[in-house]
Order: structure tokens, then sequence, then C-alpha cells
């Protein structure tokens, strides 16, 4: 049973993505908002912060009454109250008077500015001298500078991260509308493989796949459910798929995807009703023996059984399936660190490599260090910090280039 | 009731931290335990992975048998049989003979190599041809390549990302030994703070606060518990305080923090028993009238009440202790970006001063463009990337001046 790898590019995998839908979406409170995905716009119902207010501890006053205010020619001004925090100051603030006010405090009508305290001195009960001038709508915040009504403040797809919930928040929207976590199954398949509280005769294998992918899952926003080990029995298999597309929204199968002595991963998907195998093979390392499928309209993966393999294909590959199903659509900025290499890579052409490197500070700027051992080795991912990615049309890249690193 | 400031520095607060203790641990299963932060050194109780294993499909082979092996005279090597996936091979392999096996099976005694499937081509079902030689112990891990027994293979303080969650469960540790998470009381004071469901009048403004600092909170792993709003009433400020101090870990008071007209937070927090002020006031901006004192064992914070200011103090100085807290023993790498600044910026000497950026592409670098926008305005920290940092002895960086952004 010796299936050709169609290998496909990285590029072009990623494209498939597009084919499968967002998840439903839910009504939640804001504050449990945090980490979730917008499924609709926020619209500002009102201006932001709504009133004018003092950035400042200071005196509310007219500007103009401050221009050319010095240490040696302070202007001076007649207090004429105290506004409190909270309060709505009940009085018109005229030219060449000033309102002692915190900071928040809402500016009374007529005041455009705010004089810091630091730069004024109490003269009596009922002067102060100003030694600094201040510009209209300095130390202020206007009433709909943070946002005017009806602005979309918040596009659908956006990640709330803690400033938009808050921003949420201050707009009153006490419950939002984001997509649901997208559940993930996730099998292990192979007869060397062992639950993990089972002492391993010699040629069995602990299930470690099972924990780093549900990590990662959970660590990109996914709810992990893990339906156990199967081993090599076809139809078990076939089950336990089943069983996992039918409750979850996306199927993650490690082990069982390599061109090996056992490999029914693509026979038993095959298999299945209303179910097409889109890559079978896929040209980065580690990685290559990648399976895609959609079974209905959900993604199955097959993944590489070594760990290493698998955490990579995760990362590169799968969460950015995971994240169209999450409804994330803005796109957000990717952050990669500029790093210079600290030795000569080799790669091989026709295949996208990614690497894993150690990042240091030396002479201030950060030196990638490849992590040497085998990608069996979950050492090797428990070292790194991230992954070098090298093109398929690169031979290596050479000692001191600068590169760009993927933080895992 | 003009409190002086005695203004600390950022490296004098965060030397504080020492003082606080961790949380307690407790023991919880492996695949919860993502996350989370070891109370214990894990020590492996065996060799990982136990035994020697291919990492590529092939043939075991002893690699001596392949030496001098090319496309024109390949080496021609018996087959003696296939290993099937968690089989233990009953036999001994021989130089000259080869055994067809999977990428993750036990190679048989006298095996030390593999030879790749694409370097080799099947004569018949007895015999193979080899066209590239390989070295002892290629292409396979070594029964105690990843860890040895009884080495510590991840020290207390060692945060759990997805790879240590794998390499526990590969060690057969079903259940670890991680310290709680630690809960964070969170209080919103202030006469002008109304809850969010309501709709605020003029001068009153809604508990933006409880939302963001709450999201931040979990993002950097604890587990906010928000005890509401409290009025500008001593009495009420000292029975929430009280409250929070007894249910959790270590407390947050937003707002009521600044030099203004009803600064009770110093005041009530000076009235508790077992508690000194340890900070009032910090040469950092945004954030210089940042309270933190000690309660008993826990630090209790008086935060800025503007949104911003609140932010950047919990991310730069509030994290820190919670990092504390959690037992996160083993320092953390902080990854900062390396940037192109894209303007002068100017800063007061004296004073720590904290920008928000936003980073964007050019030429293939980072370029970090300062958020304009005053620091009551949560649209800033919707924009922003990162954080620029200027020390105190700086009077501002210059334009194209390349720095290091501390990503938000």
């Amino acid at each position: 049973m010796n299936h050709f790898f169609k290998v496909k590019s990285l590029e072009k995998v990623l494209t498939l993505k597009e084919q499968f839908l967002s998840v439903q979406a839910e009504s939640i409170p804001v504050g449990k908002s945090y980490s979730r995905i917008l499924a609709k716009d926020v619209v500002a119902p009102k201006d932001l912060p709504g009133f004018r207010r003092a950035t400042m501890d200071g005196y509310a006053v007219v500007a103009s009454a401050t221009f050319g205010a010095s240490e040696s020619t302070p202007a001076w001004l007649e207090v004429c109250g105290t506004i409190l925090m909270g309060d709505v100051p009940n009085f018109i603030l005229e030219p060449g008077k000033a309102a002692k006010i915190s900071t928040g405090g809402m500016l009374p009508k007529g005041a455009d500015s705010v004089v810091m305290v630091e730069h004024s001195e109490m003269i009596d009960d009922l002067s102060v001298e100003v030694y600094k001038s201040v510009a209209p709508l300095q130390n202020v915040i206007d009433a709909s500078e943070d946002f005017s009504k009806d602005e979309i403040v918040l596009a659908q797809g956006t990640l709330i991260r803690p400033q938009e919930a808050g921003l949420i928040a201050g707009l009153g929207l006490a419950r939002i509308e984001v997509f649901k976590v997208p559940t993930v199954g996730i099998i292990s398949t192979g007869d060397e493989i062992i639950p993990i509280e089972e002492d391993p005769a010699p040629g069995k294998i602990r299930d470690i796949n099972s924990y780093s992918l549900s990590g990662q899952i959970k660590e990109a926003g996914g709810q992990p459910i893990c339906y156990g080990i199967v081993g090599d029995d076809p139809k078990a298999l076939k089950h336990a798929i089943e069983k996992a597309i039918d409750e979850t929204d996306m199927v993650l199968i490690s082990g069982g995807s390599s061109v090996g002595t056992r490999d029914y991963t693509v026979d038993v998907l095959s298999s299945l009703p209303d179910t097409d195998i889109l890559v079978h093979g896929m040209s980065i390392s580690p990685g290559k023996p990648t399976i895609l499928a959609n079974s209905g309209d959900k993604p199955v993966w097959g993944l590489p059984g070594q760990v290493v393999s698998a955490m990579v294909v995760l990362k590169i590959v799968v969460i950015p399936f995971l994240s169209k199903l999450k409804g994330q659509g803005v796109k957000t900025k990717e952050i990669k660190i500029p790093a210079k290499l600290s030795r000569n890579v080799a790669s091989a052409q026709g295949r996208r490599d990614f690497v894993r490197v150690v990042l240091e500070q030396e002479k201030g700027q950060w030196v990638a260090k490849p992590v040497l051992g085998k990608s069996g080795l979950i050492r090797t991912m428990i070292h790194a910090d991230g992954l070098l990615e090298i093109g398929e049309h690169i031979e290596g890249v050479e000692k001191d280039t600068m590169v760009d690193i993927i933080l895992l």
C-alpha cells in the first residue's frame, strides 16, 4: 500500500483554509471576553469619554488667560471653585478665572485646558499664580476624542485583548457577540503508543503527542478534546475518527501519516462519506508526511508521529486553519524577531525548512543559534525559542546573515 | 491632605518583589498543566526514549556495510525481515543484512543506523541496493539521547509550555506538583465611576479598568476576582480592601492613587493592621502616582485611574510581582523587538518613560512609530503593538535610532 506523495507547497496548503467556515457565534458577558474573537462590528453608541476631562491634577482655565506666563511673569488667576470627581460643574468659567480639578474631573463650560499643579502656586484661598502657559485642549481629553458616536471602533474578527475588553466595557456593552471556541479532537494512533501511566515495554512509547498538541491548541485559543490511543486497526481508527468528526470542529490524528508499513490513516479517511483528501505530503521539513482531508465542512489532519515534527506542523500549518475556524478575520500582525545567524545552515532545495533555534543576546542584538539534535527529540523543543524558516529556493543560509525568527 | 511623593525608581520598586512569597503548590494531572509553573524539579525516572528508534522510513543496517556505497556502486544487502511499529525484533542483525523499518520503530540488536528508503531500491523480496552510505547512529535516536535516568530535566519554577507538558507525559508522570494560580482582587474606586450597564450622567465614567486589568491578569496567568466599584468613602474602601486582602493573593485598587482632592487609598492602607506603605510614587511615566503596600505577606497596589496608565503600570511593574507569586523562578527570556524609531521622541530626565508604539515593516525591518494621543485614551492602547522604554538619564531618542520594543 505504497501511496505516492503528491507533495504540495506550504503556500498551496495554506490557501486551502479559505474553504472552511468559522464556527457559530454566541453572546457572552464582556467580562468573559478576553482572548475571544468578535463576531460582529462594535459600534460606538455615543461619544467616548462623553465629556471634556482633565488628564492632570491642576486648574481648569481658559488657555488664553495664561498666554505669556513664565516664572518671572506669572499669570494671576482668581480661583472660583473646586470640582470634585464625578461632579458636574454648575458654573461657566470665565477668562482670568481658575477651578481646582483632579485628573479625570469634568471641565466646567468655558474652560478649554488644565494648568498642571506643578506649574502653579496658590497665593491664598482665592488666587493662584501660573508659571507656564497652556494651549487650548492641553491636559484635557475632549468629549469624543477617544471615539465618536456611530464609529466602528472594533471590526468583526478582532481578537479581544485586555484593551479591547476595556474599550467595549467603556462603551457600555455588557454583552457581546463572539465566535465560539472551536473544539479540536486529538487521536493518537499506532500499536507502539501506550497511555502515559503505563510502563513501556521495549519497542513501546508513551503518548506524548496528546499532551503537547493539546497545549498548543489551548495556546492558540482552541479547546482540545482527547480521544485516546487507537492501535493499528482500520475499523477502530475509522470509528474513532467518525466520532471525533461528529463531536468537534477539527480533528488531529497523530502518528500513522508516514509512508510506513501500517499507514492506515489515508485509507480510512478515503473510505469516509463526503470526505476528500486535499493534501498528502507537503514540501516542508520537518512535516513532509502531513495529511489534510475535508470531511463534510471540517478539516481533518494526519500529523507526523514524531513529537517535534507534529509540533512544528501544528504551529506553522494547522494553527492558521484554527484561526479561520475561530473567525479571526482581521490580519493579526505576526511579530518575527530579527536575529543574526550563528553558523551556516544547510537546506535542501525544493523544500521549506524550519530549523529550531535558541535566541541569545550578544552585543545588544539577538543571535539565533540552531539547536542541535534530531527531530524525534523533545528536548530540542524544550531548548528552542523559535523557528528559522528557509525557503524552497535557497540552498542554505550563511553565518552572520540577518534572519527573521518565528517565536515558539 | 497633600502627601509628598517620595518617588522611587523602577529598579528600586522591582527589587521589593523579593519579600513576597510564592503561593502554595498543588498536584494536578499533566493534561491540565499547560501554562502552570513547576513547584518541584522533574527528574527522569528512566532513559528517554528508552530504546534505539528509527527517525526515518527505510532499512535498519550495520553502518559499516554501507561505507563507500554510491549511485554507481551500490551496496547490496540481504533483507532479513520487517519490523512492525511497537514490535520488539527478536533477532540480531548482522553486517550485510537489512531489516525494513518505519519511523519510530525499534532497531534490532546489532543495527546502529537506518538507510532512508529514498536512498535504496528493492531488487526482490530478499535483497535491497543502497545508494548512499550512512554513519553509525544516523537516522536513529539512541535509548537515552533525549534524557538520561535521574537527570533533572525541568527545574522548579519552569513555565509549562506545550513541549514541557509533552516531555512530562513522556516520562510517565501522570500528575505533577505545580504552584496554584494566584488570585488577584480588583477594586475600582471613585465617585465618578459607574457600572458599565449604566448610562453615565455628565461627569461620570464607566468602570473600564476592572475589565482591562482583568484581561491583563488572565493573560499573565493569574485569576482576577472583581470586587466592584467603591465610592470615595474611606469606610467602604477599607471594608472592600480588607475583604479582598482576606480572599485573594494580591490586590489592585484602581483610581484614587493620584494626589487629588479625594485621595483616600494611602490613608486607608496606612490604617490597616500589619501593613506598610512601600512605594508612594514612582519615577515612571505614565504611572507616577503608583502605590505599593504589603499587608501581611500580600502586595496591595494603588494604580492610576487613567486606563492607559493603569495598563502600563500593570504590564511593567505589577506583572513581575505576579510572576514571583506564581513561583516563576527560572528567568524567562523577555523577547524585545529591535526596531528603528520613526521620529524624535522627547523625554524628561529623571523619569523612565514608556511610549506606546506601532510596529510596521519597512524595507525588511521593523519601524517603531509612536502612537499619538493622550494617556487617558484607550484607543491609543488599541493601536499600539508595544512600548518603547526611555531611561531616566536620557533626554530623548533621535529618529532612526535602533531601539528595543517591549511587546504589549
